[in-house]
Formats: C-alpha cells, sequence, structure tokens
C-alpha cells in the first residue's frame, strides 16, 4: 500500500468520543448544574477511574474543583438536544436541567446531582487535577454505579446498547449502528 | 421521574469508546507493533493532547515506555476482525501487522509505525507516565496528524465517518448509525 497520506497540524481528532452529562453541584453553595464533555476516558480498572478534561473558564470547573465531586450520565440518543445544550449554555446564566426538562437525582455516594433520564450513572470524586494548558486534567475515582432497571434484561444483563447510544465525531452527534462483533471474536474457534 | 435505579459496584462503564490501534516499535531494538485500546481520550487543545491506559504486563508498555512514541491510528469497520486481534494476542509472539495483513508505514514525526489502513493517524509523544494501579496512564501530546485523502471530499472536508467508525461498548464493537445533529444545533435559530 502506498504512503499517499497526507500531514496535518496536531490536531484532536480522536473520534468517536463519548458525550457526556456530568452533574454538579449541591454543595458548598452551588446549585445543580451540567456540563457536556467529550473529553473524558477510562483510565484505570482497579480502582475503577475515569478522567475528564475541562477548560479552566467553564463554570463547571470552578464547581468540580471546589466540590471534589461530580456524575457521569451516559445518555441514550433521544437526548442530543440536552446534550448539545449542556455543552453550548452556561450554567452561569441558565438552570440546564429545567431548560433541558431533566430530573436531577440525588447521588447515592456524593452530593452532586444524577440525571435520571441518563440509563447509566458513574459517580466519581476527584483524586487529582492536572494542570495541561486550555484545559485541566480531573483524574477521578468511580465510587458507584447507578443503573436503570428498564435496561437490564430477562437474564439479568444491563444493555446499555439496546436504544442506541450517543457518540461524537468531528463535530457531529451519531447513534450507534449495528453490531460488528464481541471482544474475543477474532480468535474464537 | 421517580429514582428506581440500582446501585452497582465501581467498575469501568463509560460508553462508548474509541478502540484504536497504537503502533509502537520501530526503535531501541523493538520491531514494530500494534495494541488495541480502548482508554483512551483526548485531554487538552493547546497543545494537542491525548492519554492512553495501558496494563503493567503488556509488551506495549515496556515498548512505550522505552521508546517514548506510538501512533494512535483511527479503524474503520471493515477493520474490526484486526482491532479485536490487536487486543487479544500479545506482540512478545506474533507480528501483529503481518498476522492481519496490515501495512506498517513510516511515521513522520515519530519513529514508531503507523498504519496505512487507518484513515487518521494521531502520531504522539509521550510527555508523563502516570501509575495508578492496574494501567499505567501515559499523557501524550500529539505532534503531528496523519489523513489518507480518499476521505477528504471535494469541498477539501475530511470525513472520517464516511465508510462508518468504529466504537466499543461494553464488550461489543460497533459501526456508528445515523448523524443526529451538529454541534450547536440545539441554539441555532
Amino acid at each position: 500500500m502506498a504512503n499517499n497520506k497526507i500531514s496535518w497540524p496536531p490536531s484532536t481528532q480522536l473520534a468517536p468520543v463519548p458525550a457526556v452529562l456530568l452533574g454538579c453541584g449541591n454543595a458548598k453553595g452551588y446549585s445543580a448544574n451540567l456540563i457536556t464533555v467529550a473529553w473524558c476516558g477510562i483510565i484505570n480498572s482497579d480502582p475503577a477511574m475515569l478522567s475528564v478534561s475541562i477548560r479552566k473558564e467553564r463554570y463547571s470547573h470552578a464547581i468540580i474543583s471546589e466540590t471534589g465531586e461530580f456524575s457521569c450520565n451516559i445518555p441514550i440518543p433521544s437526548l442530543a438536544h440536552a446534550v448539545d445544550y449542556c455543552g453550548v449554555v452556561s450554567g452561569r446564566k441558565v438552570d440546564k436541567f429545567k431548560a433541558c426538562d431533566l430530573t436531577a437525582l440525588d447521588g447515592e455516594k456524593i452530593s452532586a446531582p444524577t440525571v435520571a433520564e441518563c440509563p447509566l450513572t458513574l459517580e466519581c470524586k476527584v483524586v487529582e487535577v492536572k494542570e495541561l494548558g486550555s484545559h485541566d486534567l480531573f483524574l477521578a475515582e468511580i465510587v458507584n454505579v447507578r443503573v436503570s432497571p428498564e435496561f437490564i434484561d430477562e437474564k439479568g444483563h444491563f444493555d446499555l446498547a439496546r436504544e442506541g447510544l450517543l457518540a461524537y465525531c468531528h463535530g457531529g452527534y451519531y447513534n450507534l449502528g449495528e453490531k460488528l462483533g464481541s471482544f474475543g471474536f477474532s480468535v474464537k474457534k
């Protein structure tokens, strides 16, 4: 295969990435707030940890820095409008739960609110913040997982992809499509 | 909305996540190798940075630790078999480029190999490694981006999702489905 590739300047083109609703606030004088982040990933399995990167100037940056807690709520495709809205509008001016008609539920192990309409929530406590430049990287431990029973099938399996799942790719929100295989399928006899 | 959610123990259930082929080696005595990682995310925009988490016992962990470089190759759905294989099999025993019939191309700004069959490659240099427990977190700067000209349309737009895009969710590989909207659509007049 010929090497006909073109070089472009460094940029953040990894895709697809998740687009999740972080719930924060309900502590230290802050009201419940939401922010959408696409720069979120699992970073460790034992203990279970994830990271999120947030620009310093965002309202939720201050809230999460001061409270040390957030919920990571995984949306379904019907929430695409809310996911976009919560990434564009500032919680300094708008009650995003109200504006998006979303329901704030108390977290079980954290003070930060969780989103009832999301079938999966990871409750997180910040363990370290690293300044990287435009963004700060919050390293957090996942201290609890909340799931909606409607997504658990007769066999007890939690099927998050049942109603699709929201992914973000180069400025667009996408639904998940067909399943191509399960982990390990390439070496199954 | 009633709070009927069920609590589960902490686990790494974020989804969807990318499933990317990291190319490493071609330096310090190591041959070209590949490893699939799902725990990969953008962490900063200026400078452009991403992170990957790799278990200490993986062969690629040693290679990337010693060489300080890797390529992050974003696959298309037709590569699902190779993506799975490179996450399951060890490069200590197998030449994965050969086994998967993939073509190693030289990186432009790094010694690590890149994957010709992937339309998008992020060339990365490690700036810090953090031990988190089961995994080490490699924080890396994206020093160059390589794109396949076949994915650039008449208007000069790079359309990575044109042939679909591979996402990973709870043990399954998925294609991307329909586009649900573009960033900012919720506030457009």
